[in-house]
């Protein structure tokens, strides 16, 4: 037999427990603030859009303030479907490479959706049904998010309305197809189903909409619907929460290969899937005293790390959420066309935030053509065609590869391959032609942005 | 913890050997046979389309005759990325049905490229590399087949080329793009690259194409190029040879779950992943007085067991290969535009009709629709949306389960799950839209069409 390639774990080794990572803070995260009275916002204030659980693992309080929650039973059962996703060495990348690196990575794309979001969307739905909750709202881009909330609502009996943004409801009519198959309902965002969205339409009937009016949309619905709740596939606490199920997954597996990684990078976006496979290694740091190196790889069309400013802004493009501290490039920004749409959004997770400022994590910007040659290149020799999103991880592994090769070191990387590009060949097949723009988005448009944004004493 | 739904194997536990049920025949099968000669072809005949050990085993001679063929090592390394699949109790699908049946599927939908025929790319790849092949040549209709060609021929450093049925290449641009992905060539079929291609386009430079057509443009390549081999994705021997990999997965996850099944189904299209599921289960029936059912289901739109003719006919539609006995519908037959494009074959595998004409494989046809009743059925139970071609399996599944319940029998059913739809979902959106035609070819019409055969005395 040959060297090992794949890394699973029995199912009496999975993960039962999600790591909560504010539990190991020194400080707690900046408070979310009520732009309307300055103040910090309570449990209360956020029943409206979600069930109390989910509320309270936000705040990490309560049960929810202890290191590890237990993944209920009935979610487990569901991780069960595609959990545990398999941990692989990338031999034939590293060949290729002629590094003396050990590249792993750890591959979500095997579920049903083809990526991550699963993750959290299965138990968000769940903490909701035990609620009582009858139906959920939220919004999509280009459709990996709300393929995931038609899926998990559709195992707990919940009826699911997304608000898909009109562009991609046009262009991208097989996720659309593939929400409706799990039993959905879908709209183009705007619509006439809220008053936002009608608002929206009279100025221009053939809007293209935005992610933006998709969230305001959603909320509108949840608050304005009996029974209804709001759900969300990135940026929040409880989202990264669930997503931790990826990294502790991953630690085990890299005991199994009798390696532990010296870099971990996931890429960008609202932070869930970097979230997902860096915390249970934050912990580590925080704890054990491991000096891995974290590293978030976001678009150069959307590098809020590297080029934000850390304050507080809205969540969303219509200023309508609370006020969060996070990197920003301001709530009034609308990222580039890039094909990688999961990393099109202004802010970044505020826990990556209190993270990256703290320097426990670190960030790179790379842009489009470079992402998609380290996912061509990946495809070649691992045989597996990548999201664009996860693509921006491929290419900083193989950066960190090729320093690795330079210097003489044998680092162990450690990746998150999110997602399969099965949806995303559309960006595969411009950047064969060379269509494909390297946007970059300059630090001084930051500071115009964010220069009208409300100002917070917290 | 609950009931158990997923029964994986470790690696150690994963088989090393296919299963050649030709060495399990008490009688062999019809000889192939050169319609100029009206004599059986031999090994030189095939030898400028496949390597040597492909022929072999097409054969079932030489160290190839043996009941198990070893997987070899360079194979086994890259069936490692994906294999073995996940074998699932079916258990929301059971309680929607209300039935005491129970249903097993083994998902070969999570491969690189979505769908079980990487099982035979890979090895057809390897023999040929091994061989001193610098280039294989091969058709695809929508382009799984083709996917998988340019996935294996790249981890084994070979040139691949890809005719793609020209309707196709203009309608599935996302899978034109995943084999170029891959470092493959594709043109659309009919091409300017070969005389055969060359005639179909002087009488129509606009011609949609056909799977008939795209065979004959890939033979003529392979013969007229230096260094080049014939891939083949379904109906030879060899082929379902490597996809009994599937099968004796299964069989060691069933004796997990403590159960062995009452009924094997498959679809069938030109019997690759029908045969990959059941043959196993053929050596329980011929060796251990097993009772089995075993189900090949077809499209009623191309129904060549249920309504074909057991007789000598070509391989392809332009009628240029050797004779080989099979139930068909007449080489000239072009089934009708369903949206399970794997399914539109005018053929069988020999070794699946020997085993229909001997009683040991059953036969049903099933129409467009209730076909993706089934699949939506399927998806909103078991959550994961199937290929139009392999929710023809769902469909008898569902159907005996319902049975199953009429006659309060506890039935163990066991599909295979050959692939998922994300590539699919245009057939979805037709069906949700009402638009699907309900296919049935008549019986007479099977007999005018292979009137004009020619005669074969074998």
């Amino acid at each position: 037999m040959s060297d090992q390639v794949k890394y699973l774990l029995e199912e009496s080794e999975m993960p039962t427990a999600w790591y909560n990572v504010q539990a190991d803070f020194a400080t707690p995260l900046p408070p979310v603030i009520n732009p309307g009275t300055g103040q910090p916002i309570g449990p209360q204030d956020m029943a409206p859009l979600f069930p109390m659980d989910i509320i309270m693992q936000e705040a990490s309080v309560g049960p929810y303030a202890a290191q590890y929650i237990d993944i209920p039973e009935e979610v487990f059962e569901i991780y069960r479907l595609w959990r545990p996703t398999p941990l692989m060495r990338a031999r034939r990348l590293e060949k290729a490479l002629d590094t003396p690196a050990h590249i792993y990575y750890k591959y979500e794309g095997a579920s049903p959706v083809g990526s991550h979001k699963p993750n959290t969307a299965v138990p968000q739905a769940y903490y909701n049904k035990r609620a009582g909750t009858k139906r959920l709202a939220t919004e999509t881009g280009a459709g990996q998010w709300g393929s995931s909330v038609a899926f998990a609502a559709g195992y707990f009996g919940l009826e699911a309305k997304v608000y898909m943004v009109n562009i991609s409801y046009q262009q991208k009519p097989y996720r659309r197809m593939m929400m409706e198959a799990y039993g959905a309902t879908i709209v183009a965002s705007p619509s006439k189903d809220t008053a936002a969205g009608r608002k929206f339409l009279a100025e221009n009937p053939n809007h293209p909409g935005s992610l933006g009016i998709a969230i305001s949309e959603a909320m509108e619905d949840t608050v304005t619907t009996p029974d209804t709740k709001y759900s969300i596939g990135s940026v929040f606490n409880h989202v990264l929460l669930h997503q931790t199920i990826i990294g502790e997954e991953a630690l085990k597996q890299m005991e199994k290969a009798d390696e532990y990684p010296d870099i971990v990078i996931g890429c960008a976006g609202g932070g869930s899937n970097l979230g997902g496979i860096i915390l249970p290694f934050v912990r580590g740091k925080l704890k054990d005293g491991k000096t891995t190196r974290l590293i978030a790889v976001e678009p150069t069309a959307a590098p809020s790390l590297t080029k934000g400013v850390y304050t507080y802004d809205f969540g969303d493009t219509a200023q309508t959420t609370p006020l969060v501290k996070m990197y920003t490039l301001g709530s009034a920004f609308i990222p580039a066309p890039i094909h990688a749409g999961g990393l099109r959004y202004h802010g970044m997770s505020p826990i990556i935030c209190k993270l990256y400022d703290e320097g426990v994590v670190e960030a790179v910007a790379v842009a489009q053509n470079p992402v998609f040659a380290a996912a061509v290149q990946f495809t070649r020799t691992e045989g597996i065609i990548p999201a664009p999103e996860s693509a921006h991880a491929i290419r900083a592994a193989i950066d960190e590869a090729l320093k690795a090769k330079e210097s003489g070191e044998k680092k162990v990387i450690l990746f998150n391959l999110s997602g399969h590009g099965h949806f995303d060949m559309a960006g595969y097949r411009s950047y064969f032609a060379g269509e494909l723009e390297d946007y970059e988005y300059p630090a001084e448009e930051v500071h115009k942005a964010i220069a009208g944004l409300p100002k917070v004493n917290a």
